[in-house]
């Protein structure tokens, strides 16, 4: 099944990424071919995928009235992989697993933000559910830059049960949660091989997933307002993660 | 002069924090008075705004069709404070400085993010430039959540004449940078007189601003692709230095 993504850093990474099919890019009529629209056009070119002037009307359809900049790309699918993937890339950078799982997210851009960070900070995939959770739409490609093309996401039928067998390879299950009882993240060595559980906005984990967790962990606050974004709260605890990995596989530009 | 302030969250904490001219709240004819509603109503009657119930296409005009909730308090314009009312709060709770500096944000979006993590750690005051940089207005009351509502928040005229003012006060000015020879930010211990100056969307900070700063730290990044989003930096950089205050000023739920 084909569909459009759309915006340039989401063309830009599925061109560079090259994972999926590509079929052709459409550009509005009218945009100027200069900075970033000519690179991408390049790009494209270079990859020999057509490159087609079409009227901003059809842009604009394809794109359901998103923010598109001028541009659709034509692409198969999003190439989902399994989980056994994820280890093997773990393995081959020889690194402590480090996963995200998200429990029942639903807004596009939650996800998409997450996707970003995950990739900052070199996650080895991402698992989700297959049903209830956002699925990886040109939407998510789109709130994540264009990051989510060069990542591992998996859909998983029951993230319970998934938990379960990642527990057995020993990867801890360490869910972000709030209330009372729930030590800061930072009283726990992260540096372990690591499955970090998001729940869903406004709910949180949900009871099933929670139990299955190894620890619980919470992102301490004492504002006004008590509660953060599920994406605020997923970006520092990763950031804390990889932190506590001494910034394992970054190198200085 | 006036404004009008919609959604849930933000008409509530407007509420809760009292510190606006409210005139009285809309909500639309067809919405039923529970949940959060009926709260919300209740609040407003014990505070003594007067509530009308309106057409909905009223409240979609005043709300700019932006997702009102059904509901929208007309209120005076954003209140904000003087350097001084920053410095003072921090004296008041014997804390050291904790300041967030904005360098010309332009998404109401990133504000918002920015200042409901700003209220969760408990940061004493937020500065940003008068011209060039988004103003408190009601999206980004909204995309906070309403957390501005209890922040301090302050206009300057000249952000770099700020920034020298707050370092006489021995305030240190530590700003968010990316490159090379830029370290990661946990090299140094945040737990200082702080102001943590973040840059623009797209261009980070300028040049002047970047030079005034005492010290520059970055976010690390491994992924491929090489950005993140100023409100996700500015979230873990808050978080970080929070923490390095020991979560100064929490107490368990």
């Amino acid at each position: 099944m084909s569909e459009f993504i759309y915006g340039h850093w989401s063309v830009m990474e599925a061109l560079r990424a090259g994972r999926r099919t590509i079929e052709h890019l459409l550009i509005t009529e009218t945009v100027d071919a200069r900075g970033i629209v000519s690179e991408i056009m390049a790009i494209a070119t270079d990859k020999g995928v057509p490159v087609k002037r079409v009227p901003r009307r059809i842009i604009d359809d394809l794109a359901e009235n998103a923010n598109h900049q001028n541009m659709a790309l034509r692409v198969s699918g999003y190439p989902y992989v399994e989980i056994e993937d994820v280890m093997a890339l773990a393995r081959k950078r020889d690194e402590k697993p480090f996963i995200l799982l998200l429990d029942l997210l639903k807004d596009p851009q939650n996800v998409g933000a997450l996707m970003r960070v995950a990739d900052a900070v070199g996650v080895h995939g991402i698992i989700m559910q297959e049903r209830r959770n956002v699925a990886v739409t040109p939407s998510v490609v789109n709130a994540s830059s264009g990051a989510v093309e060069h990542l591992q996401v998996v859909q998983v039928t029951n993230l319970v049960q998934t938990m379960r067998d990642l527990k057995e390879q020993d990867v801890w299950m360490v869910g972000l949660d709030v209330g009372p009882n729930v030590p800061p993240f930072d009283k726990t060595n992260l540096n372990m091989s690591l499955g970090l559980v998001l729940g869903s906005e406004g709910e949180g984990l949900r009871r099933l997933v929670r139990d299955t967790c190894d620890l619980l962990l919470s992102l301490p606050m004492r504002g006004s307002v008590a509660s953060l974004n599920v994406a605020t709260v997923g970006s520092v605890a990763l950031y804390a993660a990889w932190q506590a990995r001494e910034w394992q596989g970054w190198t200085h530009a």
